[in-house]
């Protein structure tokens, strides 16, 4: 497996910003494109349980639309592929079936093997603690897959800008998740900086490494 | 900037998994791990408030007195580096100020300039709606420093495993975080996988990419 060096890592981290003002003219290219989609599917989640939905955007009247509802960032009409993270709302007992029914296709097991698995989510995320507020934790999940797919993109170079700035309320009407079950918690524009984005030049700021990590001992 | 190629992406995507066994005798080499903990410093934040503060614990004795309290996963213990990943709580104006201060140190500006940026801050997470839960929204954005931490280690040839599974309660207590205004939110061990975990061979299970990407139109 091709890796990248330390230094490669590093700087692909600094070389990432949130853009803030995208060139329309430029398109991901199809390959780069599908890399990401499977980023995308390929994200962490909890127990494997994957809560989420991807809509990928490149309607272009549809993202007008969407604009107002975003802050008014231009970013979600001007970038390449506009991405909205939906999780599935009130995960409940079919949800985990559903994925239990998959393990055992995808690794040819029979299903009654997982039944301790089943128990451990069931009693974790379906009835147990984090069931009081399951929709806040399939949201974090949503948040595991935007950090992986910001950084996917930035080791293709590729520019995103991550979004909580928007109407969640109006973008579950416009893009009709809620019959669905589903609910849009972020989005994420891709495509490539524009010449003109001042931010792109700007130091990036982090408080110094001393402050944000701790040694034990 | 060197990049990665769409294949090159997917394949270290493929080769990511949760560890379930770690090799306690190899350790990650310190060029490694200085750039994963650039990689946590440089974790994208909502606003760049960076709600968080990382601890990383190579202490044996610490990490022993943890597994008990991480559903008994001996990762925690056996992994080369143990890093927990801890939110500011009850984020308030001085966080916001801080904030300020350091943008205005970095980037040389005077912080009356970052005033409009300011309101925008305070009415949304300090004020504002996702202030009535602000230790949820600070959690978010753990996750996506920890989508982001296993992405790059995955680059490096550096495995993981995400962990939700732990006794928050007692490793505030044991890390002695209360006192300080934090609260552990999530943990991942990372080093490398041992020959004897037998889910590193498994095929990885994800819905079909067209459940869970739908592209409009």
């Amino acid at each position: 497996m091709k890796s990248l060096t330390p230094d490669e890592l590093v700087q692909t981290l600094n070389w990432r910003y949130a853009t803030k003002v995208f060139d329309p003219t430029k398109k991901i290219p199809d390959q780069e494109w599908a890399a990401l989609e499977q980023a995308l599917v390929l994200s962490p989640s909890s127990y494997g349980l994957q809560p989420w939905k991807f809509f990928v955007i490149t309607d272009l009247a549809l993202r007008e639309k969407l604009v107002p509802h975003s802050w008014s960032q231009r970013q979600v009409a001007d970038c390449s592929h506009f991405v909205v993270f939906a999780i599935k709302k009130n995960l409940s007992e079919p949800e985990v079936d559903a994925f239990l029914a998959r393990i055992s296709e995808v690794r040819g097991i029979p299903v009654e093997s997982l039944a301790a698995y089943r128990g451990m989510m069931l009693s974790d995320v379906i009835h147990g603690q984090r069931s009081l507020r399951v929709n806040e934790w399939a949201a974090k999940q949503a948040y595991i897959a935007l950090g992986n797919f910001m950084t996917c993109a930035a080791t293709l170079g590729i520019d995103t800008c991550p979004m909580e700035g928007f109407d969640p309320g109006k973008y579950d009407e416009i893009l009709g998740l809620p019959q669905r079950g589903l609910s849009a918690v972020l989005a994420c524009p891709a495509g490539y900086r524009s010449d003109a984005d001042k931010y792109a030049s700007l130091p990036k700021v982090r408080y110094p490494l001393e402050q944000v990590i701790e040694r034990l001992p």
